[in-house]
């Protein structure tokens, strides 16, 4: 069996006793119970994830997959393909927003090429690459089934590996111009739903060039013939080597009861091949944000994640999800730290409780 | 004049060619124009508000108004009045949810009791109380107009201490068992909205006391007859203590070109009020969230805000508006600390690049 399916058979389901001990201790803290709303579903999950009642945040890490797409000689995209390289190296020169963003919230960024078109070479970078780029999936299968599989485990490597160095919250990023068409191909296949429903701008083109991106992923589709019971293959068909990475790493994160927070369209795509390949990994997601791009409501809505930001982004990157990282934390802290009603001598419906210290 | 006033009178507008800066630099920042959304019109506005192109946060705090309520003698709340100190003391000892989320965001927490009930001591307190709680808004004013005017001059005096300390980024916070009575009072007569739309079931009353809450608000009304065209006279009748202190600390902020979050229905009550006084004051808020309670959702249609979070809090505390400082930062830190295309050798739409470094 490949390493994919092997892993994935390990995931288990959520720990019931870990988050029936977290909303217990949830509504004893000093608050109304569930005034802190969303706070209080993730700190749960979060407990029933890392099967801790009391679960902690140690090491933050943003894994940002970069490829290029054959697709994009189709011009499909607002920016050129050798934007794919120069972006990468801004991000490992730290110019880039998701490394203001990962500063801010004190997240490693790890920069993996796994199929970038040019040679890129930097002590930071992560060299894992598949394939100089995808084919061309408007005139055939953009990868092969192994070649999807090898960036599969490309991503599986990277993220096994930060999770042995003490990562303990992964977000998961993305670069690769063209990549907003392969995740709406990989949308329209795997919800069943016509591709001008799921296709957006991207980085910004104008109507007729978004007519044409559409025309440009029907035909890929119509060519390809990716088959929707088959996630590999239409993850292989009509996807990308960084969408690829990307399922790796959500896949590893799940098997090892670690957290991952998902980015934006193109992570949603990731995600929609992952859990199709093992629904139970849904659980072990958080959806950062919802981005503009219209595919991406109906991704989270397939799979049943609410986002918990919704501030128009349409960058990618990772940067969504390591905004969300704050509102996790904040989960994880207030459930950690706020004293109960008895510690603090504060009044609960049930029990009034006389002012003790004054 | 009175101080507010007076104060109100200097608050300007919002510094256009800080903005067009602003505006400027964020169009070579590397990534496609637009797409880091509402952190894009954060950052923008910071600059207006603040008169720099490249806004900065030092220091951050929350302010806590700390006030009770006569009318929770009609049972309009799930809570005993006693909960109020008591949620002082345990906001002192740092045990609440603003103290977790507050050191999350590094932002300082300043509590001030503007109008408990009761006595309390404590080396961090500020006491800046102004009466033993408000009369009953159901038997006649809750405060007398120079009551309101003393508790919104102590949220000045608060305030403009801090922000001469150096803090820059003020979130406001509230605690004061009954509050929502009085909040949902101010909002149905400045909003000119029945009270059953904008009352909701504040720390959890059920349908019957909500029934009963709404009853309430509507006799207060009916028998102090506020003025919506002068709302001070709304917030002396029908208001709180802790309402009119957070006034102070926004027109205070306001007039030092200091941008204040707002946190839930509660600040937005004295949001409402405070932009009643001059509407120009509403160019320096950022809405931190939406609560649950539902005239939350009209006041900031009113005034004209879009919230940055929506976690489904019901809390105050100010939990809401820290929560979104997070969000506030990252629109600031992207706006300075990214790259231009041309300082990262990233090919622009206009004007492509080629690769220089590889």
């Amino acid at each position: 069996m490949e390493r994919v399916f092997e892993l994935a058979a390990t995931i288990g389901s959520l720990d019931i006793p870990a988050m029936e001990q977290a909303s217990a201790r949830q509504q004893q803290l000093t608050k109304p119970a569930g005034s802190l709303g969303r706070l209080e579903e993730v700190a749960i999950q979060m407990a029933g994830i890392t099967r801790q009642s009391m679960p902690t945040i140690k090491r933050k890490a943003v894994i940002v997959m970069a490829a290029d797409h054959g697709v994009t000689a189709e011009g499909v995209s607002a920016y050129p393909s050798a934007v794919t390289p120069q972006m990468v190296l801004n991000f490992l020169h730290g110019g880039a927003a998701i490394n203001a963003l990962a500063r801010q919230a004190e997240a490693e960024v790890v920069i993996v090429d796994v199929g970038v078109a040019s040679e890129i070479k930097h002590p930071q970078l992560l060299e894992r690459k598949i394939a100089y780029g995808t084919a061309n999936m408007a005139d055939g299968p953009a990868m092969t089934r192994e070649q999807a599989l090898a960036a599969i485990s490309a991503g599986i490597d990277v993220c096994e590996s930060l999770l042995k160095s003490g990562v303990d919250l992964v977000a998961t990023g993305d670069m690769g111009i063209g990549n907003t068409t392969a995740a709406s191909a990989i949308t329209a296949c795997l919800t069943q739903t016509s591709v001008a429903a799921v296709t957006g701008r991207g980085t910004g083109i104008d109507e007729e060039q978004l007519a044409h991106k559409i025309q440009i992923i029907e035909r890929a589709l119509q060519i390809n013939q990716p088959d929707p019971s088959d996630p590999l293959d239409v993850l292989a068909k009509v996807g990308g080597l960084e969408i690829a990475g990307l399922v790796g790493v959500i896949v590893s994160c799940a098997a090892a009861r670690v957290p991952v927070v998902i980015d934006g369209f193109i992570a949603g795509a990731a995600t929609l091949v992952a859990v199709g390949i093992c629904p139970a990994i849904r659980n072990y997601l958080f959806a950062g944000h919802i981005s503009v791009e219209g595919g991406h409501g109906l991704i989270l809505k397939q799979i049943g994640l609410i986002p918990l930001l919704d501030l128009h982004l349409r960058l990618g990157e990772g940067t969504g999800a390591v905004l969300a990282m704050h509102i996790i934390e904040a989960a994880v802290k207030t459930h950690s730290e706020m004293a109960t009603f008895t510690e603090a001598g504060v009044s609960s419906r049930e029990h009034p409780t006389e002012l003790k210290d004054s």
